[in-house]
């Protein structure tokens, strides 16, 4: 079984203001299946966003629930000043800023922000973790 | 601001339960940083798994949540038989099997597992979006 992660789908209370924010972002919406759903080219993989309930209806279980959804996505960039300006990018485009960039213990810099409907996003700065072009990231062997 | 998503950490309540999943399904963890944290190369990114207090420690939020967690995750395949084996090989690797496959109304074929902490993946046939052999996908233009 391949190690594959081909779409992550983030349930959005709002699919309107939800593409809003990613295309804020600079982002393009893809213009495959746009009814009731949005889907992100990603480097390789799709970021979809899809109403929640809908989300919990299709794999069958409850929608409720709250607090912390126990994830986090992540952005690596190539510097420090790249985290800075990507976590105000994101504040302007409506993010949360849900903890400046800092120093962290692991040897980089990283800060949170999260999108209109909480999904946290680590910007983080990470020198054995650097973007490639494509912004993929190949862990060191 | 590059449509760029790196790295994806899912938080767990044991992590040697969560990192045996998902060696059983045949991924190889990352030598790289396994003090307390566990990287996979799935792709083009990175999976990570990390104790679910830490990374919201890490974040300044609060841990506490239930229910729903408003994300899935997919492994796109290439055909019906794949869908069903994944599902199969990720039961037998520990996984809850949340809804067998089926025709979906959007033309594919899907179904889907939670991993041991509870995050839901779906296992999809798309005719549209069928996996790359480096595992990526791509939408149609």
């Amino acid at each position: 079984m391949q190690p594959r992660l081909t779409l992550l789908t983030l349930g959005v209370a709002d699919l309107t203001r939800a593409v809003r924010f990613y295309e804020a972002l600079g982002w393009t919406r893809s213009t495959y299946a746009t009814e009731g759903v949005a889907f992100f080219q990603v480097g390789g993989l799709v970021l979809s966003l899809y109403p929640r309930a809908a989300l919990a209806g299709d794999a069958g279980i409850a929608p409720q629930g709250h607090g912390f959804r126990g994830f986090a996505l992540a952005y690596n960039t190539a510097s420090r000043a790249e985290t800075d300006a990507v976590l105000t990018r994101a504040v302007e485009a409506g993010a949360t800023l849900v903890k400046p960039a800092e120093d962290a213990f692991w040897g980089g810099y990283s800060g949170y922000f999260s999108d209109p409907d909480g999904a946290l996003w680590e910007v983080a700065w990470n020198p054995d973790l650097l973007p490639l072009a494509d912004g993929s990231v190949r862990l060191p062997a």
